[in-house]
C-alpha cells in the first residue's frame, strides 16, 4: 500500500521527544504520506541530539515553545505558515506532565500548584493552541485538530493520578472549540484515546508494566503500539474524514468496550493457584 | 431509619424466585416501606414452595404468567389492578434466561432459535408488559418502572453471550418506551446495572466465581449485594425521584467508572510470581 | 409520605444562595428528614439577609468560607464536626461561577486568569474539599457526597462557555476521589445532572429562556426543579443508595437521553411557517 | 489526493440499493481506492437495473441473499471467496428495514412478528454473516467488518421506533462478536454512527424532513453525506486503523456531542415569533 493520504498538507506536530513518542511516529508518517510540517516541543527538548536529528531527517523545522505561553504558541503559528507557505492543515497535541505524579504526590494530597501546572501543560494548553490559531486565523478551511488522551478520562486507574482530571479537562476543550471552529471554519477537532504506551511520559507511571500486560489480555487485539496510533492519526488528517468533529475514538485494541476477556481472567484466576498451593503439593518426592 | 416510602403505592414483581433473587428482597423491602403488590413469576416457579411461601408471608398475591405473552401479561395487570385496588404505580421486571448459555453453545456458534428466545424473554417480554400497562391504561400518573441489567450491555464479558445483546435491547427499550410513557403519563422508565449477583441466574454462567472476585476488588465499595439492590429500586418506586426516566443507572460499587483499582491490580500481579516459582523453590528442603 | 430518611445524620451544605437554589432546596429537605447540617458560603453571600434567615428558621449554623481556601475549607469541616457532635455523614457541593461567563468573554476568547478562576471555584474546591475531609478523616464510614453538574460536561451548548469544561473536570474528580475514599472509608461521591434551572447561576447565561423551553420540550417529564432535584439528593445522601459510587446520573426528565421529540420537532418546525409567510401574504387586503 | 488505500483487497458490501444508498458509495471509492468485491442484496433489489448496472460497471458480481438466512450468507461467502480468490478483507453491513415503521404501527402499538423481523433483518442478520464467516474462516488475519448505526440506539428520536432497538442490538452484536473475532483472527469489527442520511430507507421515516433540518443545524459541520460516510468507511477497511475494534464511531459532523448550537437555537426561536406575531403588526401600513 503506497499513498499519498497528506499529499500538499501543511502541519504542526507538538511533543515529539524520541522515537518512542506517539508524536514521533506521527512525524515520520505524515513525512512517508506526503505531508510537510514543523515540530514543536519545550526549549530542553528542542536541544536534545535526537530531536533534531528528527527535524533534519524529514526536513521539518523545530520551533521551541512553552506550549502554555499565548505568545510562544502565536510565534509557533506564525513561524509554521511562514515556513509552510500558507495555513495549516493539521495540528497534533501530544502533551502532558504532572508533577504531582513525578513527585510522588498522591491523588488525596495533591500539591495544588502542581495540579494547576498539570491542567495547564496537559489540557489548557490545548485551549491556547486552538485560541491562537483561530484568532489568527491559521488552520485551513476543514483542516484537523487531533489531542492524544486515555481512557483515565472516563474510568480510574490506581496511579494514573491528576492526569485522569487533565484528560478529561482536555476531552472536553476538544468538544468545546470543536463546536466553535467546526462553525466557523470547518475545522474539526478530536481526540484519540490510545491504549498504554511504553513512551517516556507512560513509563513513569508507578505500576505501569502489570497495567500494560492486564491491558493487553484485555483487548481483543492487543495494546496498540504507537505507530499503530500514528497511523490512525494520518488517517484523522487526511480528507477521507472529513465529518468526524467532538469526538473522542478509542484506539486502543478494544479494551474500552471489554468487560472481561478469557485471557486475563485466566491469568488473574492463576493468582489464587498460588495462594491455594502449598510448597508440599508442588514436591514430587513429598507424601501426603 | 424507619421510613414508609411506598405508604399507599400498588406494585407488580416479576421475578422472584428465591431468597437469592433480587426480586425477592425488593418484595420485601417494599413491604416493610409500606407498599402492596402482587407477584408474578413461571407457572412453573409459581408452583415452588419458597415462592408460595413469600407470597403468603408478604400478603402479596401470585399471579403465574409466561412474561412473553402478551394475554398472561394483560391477565397479571388487570389482575393485580383488581386485587390491589387501582392502578400500578410500580413495577419490576427481573427476567431473563439464555437456552444458548444453558445448552453451552458458544457465541460464535449460536443457535437462532435459542436466540430469539432470549431476546423475547429477556428484552421483549419488558416492552410487551409496558405496551399493555400502556393500552389499559393501567400505570398511575408519575408510576415508576425499573428493569434489572448488567454492565454486559456496554462491555463485553466472556461467557455472558448473548445475555449481553439481550441486555442492551433492554436497555434500549426503557428509552424508547420511557419516552412515549413519559409524555403520555408521566410514567419513568429506567433501568438498574447491579453487580453481579450470586443469584439462580447468575450462578448458571460459566466462571462466575472469578468474575465476581475481580469486580469485588475492581469496586472501591465491593459488588452491591442483592438487599443493596433492593434498597435502591425502593427509593427508584417512590416520590423523590419522579424526575429520573430513561436511565440506566450502575449500582455497582464503582465497578463501571473503574480501569483498575489497587487491589485488584495487586490479585493480578500475583498470578506471575505463581509462573516465576519453581516448585523446588518453595521445597524447603530442597538444595539449589 | 412522612419518611425520615436522614434521621441522625450530620451534614454540610455548600452554596445555598437564595430559595431559587438547589441547596436550599437540599436544605429544606434534608431537614425535613431529620439531618442536622451546617451551612457554608461566601462570607459576601453570608452577610446576606436571606441566608441568615434560612440558617435561623433550619437552626443550621452558618459558616463563611471561600470554598479554593484550604484553611476555609478546614475550618468549615471543624467547626461542622463540633457543631453537630461529631463526624459528617454528607456533603452537598453546589458551587459554580464563570468570570468569562460574566464579563461576556466569548470561549475563543477566554480570559486565561478568568478560566483558571472558573476551575478554581467551579471544579477544584470540590477537590480540596474531598482532600481537606480525607487527611482529617472527617466523613463517616459510608458517607455520601454529591456535587451537582449539567450536561453541558457530555455535549456542548453555546454559551455555557469554560463551565462545559468545569463541569466535565468536577465530574472527574468525582470519580478519581469517589475511587480512594471509596477503597477507605466507603465513602461515596457522585455528582448529579440537573435540568437547567432558573436559579442565580443558570438566569446569568445568555439566552437560557430558549434553552430552558428547548430543554422541556425534548423532555418527556419536562424540566427537574429545584425541588425534585433535592428530593433526589436526599435518597442519594441516604442509606438506600450505599453502593452507588462514581456515577454521574442525570436527573432532567429525560432530556440526556433523547434525540428528538414530538413536542420539541413541532415547535421548531413551526420556525419555518414563520419563514415562508411573507407579510403580504398575511395582509389580505395587500396586493403584490 | 489519488491513494490506494484498498489495494489487493477482497470484500464483501452488503445493502447497495442506488445512488442514494451509503452501500453504493463504499462500492464506489472501494473500487477507486483498489479494491476487489461483490456487492449482496436481495433477490429483488437484485433484479433491478440499477443495481446491475452498477455490479457491471465497477466489475462487482452481485450475489443474491436473503441476509436472514445462514444459507445464503453461507453461500455468499463461498462464491465470494471463489470470484475474489482468497479470503475476505471487508465487509460492509448495510442492511435495516422495520415493517413496524412501514405499516405505520407506532412503537406503543407494535406488532410484535413485525418487531421479530426488524430485529431479525436489521440487527441479527450481522450476528448471522459474523458466525457463517467465523465458522468458515472466511475473513483474513486483520479483516475489518463495518456496520452501519444511527444516534438512535443511544437517543430516542420520535418516529425511528423498533429501529432504535434494532441499531442498539446491532452495536451490541459488534462488540460481543468483536471481542471473540479479534481474538481468534485480529478480525476488528465497528460500527459507524451516521448522520441522518436521504437514502431510500431513511425517507420512509416519518417527519425526516424537519429531523434533517434540526440536524444540520446542530452540527457545526452540518449533516454527512453518504459519500462524507463512505471515505470514513474506506478509511476503516485500510490497514491504517488496524487496532480500533468494538466501537460505535460518530460520523455525523459533532451532532452527538451537542447539546444545542447557535443556529438550532435561532432557528428554534423563531418559532416563538411566529406565535407573537399578528398579522395587523406585521403590515407596516395597519393602524392598531
Amino acid at each position: 500500500m503506497l499513498t499519498n493520504l497528506l499529499e500538499g498538507k501543511r502541519g504542526i506536530i507538538f511533543g515529539a521527544l524520541n522515537d518512542k513518542s506517539i508524536a514521533w511516529k506521527v512525524a515520520e508518517i505524515a513525512h512517508q504520506q506526503g505531508a510537510k510540517f514543523t515540530l514543536s516541543n519545550t526549549e530542553v527538548a528542542c536541544r536534545m541530539g535526537e530531536v533534531r536529528e528528527l527535524s533534519e531527517r524529514l526536513n521539518a523545522p523545530l520551533i521551541a515553545a512553552d506550549a502554555t505561553s499565548v505568545d510562544d504558541l502565536k510565534n509557533v503559528f506564525e513561524q509554521s505558515q511562514e515556513i509552510l507557505g500558507g495555513k495549516i492543515d493539521f495540528v497534533l497535541h501530544s502533551i502532558g506532565m504532572s508533577l504531582n505524579v513525578r513527585k510522588k504526590r498522591v491523588y488525596s494530597d495533591l500539591d495544588y500548584n502542581f495540579l494547576n501546572k498539570t491542567l495547564d501543560i496537559s489540557a489548557i494548553s490545548f485551549h491556547k493552541m486552538l485560541q491562537v490559531a483561530y484568532q489568527m486565523d491559521a488552520i485551513s478551511e476543514w483542516g484537523s485538530v487531533v489531542a492524544l488522551t486515555y481512557v483515565a478520562a472516563q474510568r480510574t486507574l490506581c496511579d494514573y493520578n491528576d492526569m485522569a482530571d487533565a484528560k478529561a479537562l482536555l476531552e472536553s476543550i476538544a468538544r468545546s472549540f470543536g463546536y466553535i471552529y467546526g462553525c466557523k471554519r470547518h475545522v474539526r477537532i478530536n481526540t484519540i484515546s490510545q491504549s498504554p504506551t511504553m513512551t517516556t511520559a507512560g513509563s513513569g507511571i508507578a505500576g505501569f508494566d502489570g497495567l500494560m500486560d492486564f491491558s493487553d489480555r484485555m483487548s481483543p487485539l492487543g495494546n496498540a503500539s504507537a505507530e499503530d496510533c500514528a497511523n490512525f492519526v494520518v488517517t484523522m488528517f487526511s480528507d477521507l474524514t472529513k465529518k468526524i468533529t467532538m469526538q473522542n475514538i478509542f484506539h486502543d485494541g478494544g479494551f474500552s468496550n471489554m468487560g472481561m476477556s478469557q485471557r486475563a481472567m485466566t491469568q488473574y484466576n492463576k493468582s489464587f493457584e498460588n495462594e491455594m498451593a502449598k510448597p508440599w503439593e508442588l514436591d514430587p518426592t513429598a507424601t501426603k
